[in-house]
């Protein structure tokens, strides 16, 4: 046993075996559900592929767990690569994930718009396309409070992530093909709009300190899900101001008219409690019903975190029968699990 | 719209109603599960009593969540009396709760061991008496860490409440009878305990200054879920030396043998984001497989909490058979979710 004492309060051993230890106790957990290729990083659906099933391939920096490992799992991926904390992950497990997933029909990378991300799934599509291997890729980019960042030309994929996960997962168990479920995918993240904010900062357990620095009663808007900064740092005020700052941008951008159906997803960034999720989801209902918008499926939780950052993001989706039906689809991953 | 600006990072309009506005979001996210009585601040099942079946009703104080409201719906509570933060509900809440949820076949009063909660469960059940309805009641008193506490008598109720409104709402749902539904009920209360640690402290909203002081780095070993202090405060070891901390004085109280089978509940206690719990819940699963000991079934994640703090708590439930089957029943509610 290790006799390391150290400052950061967080749970962990050497801070550079975080991702590998935390890989290790989510396949410890739920054995049922995942196997952990542990020489790779990549966290494999349990039993292999599902033959003449699309494989849904994500990956990224670790520190927003539970995603993408989290939802491996029956009707969501088939394999999540993990990379070391908000560091993309490379080629070579991404080729790995998606040869253990392959059952045949082809295989979908769903790459979260990051610069790095972006670039070592397109050389892991260039190595399987050379191998015979079919994949199609989408990009998340529902991020809608910056054009540009710190890490992306474009916008940030964010809490659209975790419902096109869902959504594709459901269209591929239904033996769609790699085409149709792409455009599924396609369809989502066109849907989908995201905001977030921060009140805290967090530590990458490597570095030790703090990304940026923020003060108790301040926030920033648009943050990143790295703390990349985002629109403007100010005070923070009540949660009705601060849901009406999330939602509004979002409103605006996807152009809803009254009588349209959405998904709601308010998330946690990791150290925000649920008592505060559902005051700002109070007021996010409010401020949909005053236009006219009916929510037909929510989710509430922190499934797309920064570490232990407190903050929370907004994520609409446009919903429609398929989307709807594909929500409500039985899923069973460590993370979100219904109708099994 | 209110202007206030507060200093408290905290997601909330005026403080003194962080309870009621969360628990309208909690309605306005799940109408399908819960509806909320907010007069009384009673978070019911949606569709009314249900008819012949025993009425589990719990509460507490609030800043817990998703601790109890998160649990109302199918398999698990009726009903969840929200007290204000980290206080008792009062007997008129209890009595409300339970008259609006009993289906005729009585009612399971879930109390966790708190000076407050013990006295007005306990008016609320000898009113209900005086009314008709029938009572039994279960008491809570699973944490190991200290027998007497700043707001106990005995022993604190802390994660077995989880595993406990789980179990017997399942069992309850089975159509049994008040006392075999109290009994199974106490069988998980005999058969678990619980070890909580903090790495940070929390704010109640209505006080606005922390709870307590400790410093980056310090951990506090046998914390309760209202901050209450535990053993004794030390410098934070690595996540293996924690976790001994916490698994060895639940394993020398319940006194497992090699080939025991338990449920281990990885929980966290607000602030304490995945990528962590998974590594404690390796770091258990490692000391658990030495002793010989098998996990049959897994919880890892956020579900009785102390506001945002940093922190999380272990709970062993030994299993058998019939709990192990129950535990697997189809549970629906806003926080936990299979097989429907």
């Amino acid at each position: 046993m290790s006799t390391t004492e150290h400052v950061m309060s967080k749970f962990l051993n050497n801070p550079d075996d975080i991702v590998p230890e935390s890989l290790a106790g989510l396949e410890a957990a739920h054995r049922d559900l995942v196997t952990v290729d542990a020489e790779n990083q990549v966290v494999l659906r349990a039993g292999g592929p599902v033959e003449g099933k699309v494989a849904l391939v994500s990956g990224g920096g670790s520190g927003h767990e539970p995603l993408h490992g989290g939802f491996v799992g029956l009707g969501m991926l088939d394999a999540a690569c993990a990379g070391a904390v908000f560091t993309s992950p490379v080629p070579d497990q991404m080729l790995a994930g998606s040869k253990a997933a392959d059952g045949g029909a082809g295989v979908l990378h769903i790459v979260k718009n990051y610069t790095g991300d972006v670039l070592n799934f397109k050389m892991a599509a260039d190595m399987l396309d050379d191998d015979g291997v079919q994949v199609e890729t989408v990009l998340v980019n529902d991020d809608v409070a910056v054009e540009d960042s710190l890490y992306t030309a474009g916008r940030r994929g964010t809490g659209a992530t975790v419902l096109l996960e869902k959504i594709a997962g459901a269209r591929a168990e239904q033996r769609a093909s790699l085409q149709e479920v792409a455009a599924v995918a396609q369809r989502v993240n066109d849907g989908s709009r995201s905001f977030g904010v921060a009140l805290s900062s967090c530590t990458p357990p490597s570095a030790g300190s703090p990304i940026f620095q923020i003060s108790q009663g301040e926030i920033e808007l648009g943050v990143g899900i790295h703390g990349e900064p985002g629109r403007r740092r100010g005070q923070l005020g009540s949660a009705a101001e601060v849901a009406s700052q999330m939602a509004t941008p979002i409103l605006d951008d996807l152009g809803l008219e009254s009588g349209s159906r959405v998904l709601a997803f308010v998330n946690g960034l990791g150290g925000t409690p649920a008592i505060e999720l559902y005051v700002l989801y109070g007021e996010l209902s409010k401020l949909l019903a005053d236009r006219g918008i009916e929510v037909g499926r929510s989710l509430v939780g922190s499934y797309i975190t920064s570490l232990e950052m407190a903050g929370a993001s907004f994520t609409l989706l446009e919903l429609d029968s398929e989307l709807e039906a594909l929500w409500d689809a039985p899923v069973h991953t460590p993370a979100l699990r219904w109708g099994v």
